[in-house]
């Protein structure tokens, strides 16, 4: 029997372990942030479920980060010349899964049927969970005022000093049945190098979910998205302390810590290990940086064996 | 102060006369047909709207007939990957249009505005006019049931036998406000050489809107579509025969005798005069095929005059 692994993912950073982990011979599921979802041309693009199955396709940019390798962008430049906002970079390629899923949620599947559907046709053998099929959006508090996250970190740049974060529906929204059940039989559960204000951070919210983790049927075990304060990719460092975590790997431990059992962090955070441990969180030294499809494959066996 | 000119227009045929007419010193008006308007991928796409719309913008593809020059289909392709129906011929920069009018629509706006406002940005200085805001599509009966007009033509290729037409929407469907302004202050109504059932039908399928004819303010004069038995593009032909109308000439004008004063039809169809007199519409002979640009201009000049 194969090893069941739930990886619970963001954006770029967690694309490079879920293409590590893709790799080995286990039975994968990705629950996927959707906290980053954003209605864009009247379409539901979902940037976090999108990269995990552009990445799972293989058909993923990793130059980039985001986006299908070689899209072109025809429909966006013609919004363009048609008066429309154009600073949200949706690829052609892109654009066509947003609008059939935007068309099957119209038809009343969830997003997660959606998803699978979108994935079983672009060939993914791993299975790909959107959190949860409720609306749940990721916004920063900033002096200019309230922003989705996709206007604060795409359209402004990550510029305005975030103040602070709020998960709009998180109240109300659940993890899905199929979330729970996965987690609950999941002999591993990973938690990928994501920003953990934005990507781990919606899942969080809502409520219910940290007890799915911390009675997952195998050990959690996280990848420190931070190298010293820098985050391997994206705004985590200035977000996280808007939310009053330090911006290293101890802070992303204290935030994981009621359900984490443990964390790789890089070597050259050494000094932070004393520090995690004494949260009840194992320590894994490790050298955490992608930078070739290889430093994934390794860093997934390292998670697996954690 | 120059002539007021609204032209009733469909697609392929009509565009190469629209051609003509916005060389012309005129203040044109175009009232474009919606009877084709087709759901694709949760999107509104209204092919004769927008043809008119690329053609006064000097972007339409005139070799195909349809779309924007140039354009890619790069989106579409991707949705075929992704399991969608991929018959209907949506390009890229088209899919664009469709993208913000679907979206102006949703926030409460007509589909004139949506027109305008899309026709504005690309430098269109005439003015295009939707017959209607209301629904209303053509549908083909056949003997393998009823097809959506886009669905009888491009998905079956015209293929199954039609036995008549259904105006879907017209008994409630009517003529926007500014069609019948236009119509009243017109010192000159053309009808393009475009389909009498398909594209020229909707409108007249809905109540009030041939009054509108019968009371514009200048003569009414229609350019055939028909040389001989066969249309310029197009299925007229066999739709016209099974709307019980001869497919030439003569048959256009019978359906049009009600409010047509003039129609310009081929040389060749010089032995149909007769018979065309008959129904009280003055007949002009001329050389109705399309070639080139200059044609255009050329019988937009003698519908001018006619």
């Amino acid at each position: 029997m194969k090893m069941k692994v739930v990886a619970l993912a963001g954006g770029t950073g967690s694309a490079k372990l879920l293409r590590g982990l893709s790799r080995a011979k286990i039975d994968l599921t990705v629950v996927a942030n959707v906290g980053d979802n954003f209605w864009a041309y009247g379409l539901l693009v979902c940037p976090d479920v999108d990269i995990a199955m552009y990445t799972l396709a293989g058909i993923a940019d990793r130059e980039r980060g985001w986006g299908i390798a070689g899209d072109t962008f025809a429909v966006l430049s013609q919004l363009g010349r048609l008066g429309a906002e154009t600073w949200f970079r949706l690829g052609d390629m892109d654009m066509a899964a947003s609008l059939l899923r935007t068309g099957y949620l119209r038809r009343g599947l969830t997003l997660t049927q959606a998803t699978a559907k979108l994935a079983e046709r672009l060939g993914v053998n791993d299975k790909i969970l959107p959190a949860t099929d409720d609306s749940l959006q990721t916004y920063v508090r900033t002096p200019r005022g309230l922003l989705h996250l996709q206007e604060f970190w795409v359209r402004e740049k990550g510029r305005p000093r975030p103040i602070g974060v709020e998960y709009r529906g998180a109240s109300r929204a659940k993890p899905t049945r199929d979330v729970g059940e996965a987690l609950a039989r999941a002999d591993r559960v990973i938690v990928c190098p994501a920003n953990p204000i934005t990507s781990i951070g919606p899942m969080l919210a809502m409520r219910g979910f940290e007890r799915l983790l911390s009675r997952a049927g195998g050990r959690v075990v996280a990848l420190s998205p931070m190298v010293g304060k820098k985050p391997f990719s994206g705004p985590a460092g200035k977000l996280m302390k808007a939310e009053g975590l330090r911006p290293d790997s101890a802070g992303v431990a204290r935030r994981y810590s009621r359900f984490l059992d443990a964390i790789v962090i890089d070597r050259g955070d050494i000094p932070l290990a004393e520090e995690i441990e004494r949260t009840r969180v194992s320590c894994v030294l490790s050298d955490t940086r992608m930078r070739s499809l290889s430093d994934g494959e390794r860093l997934a066996r390292e998670l697996l064996r954690a």
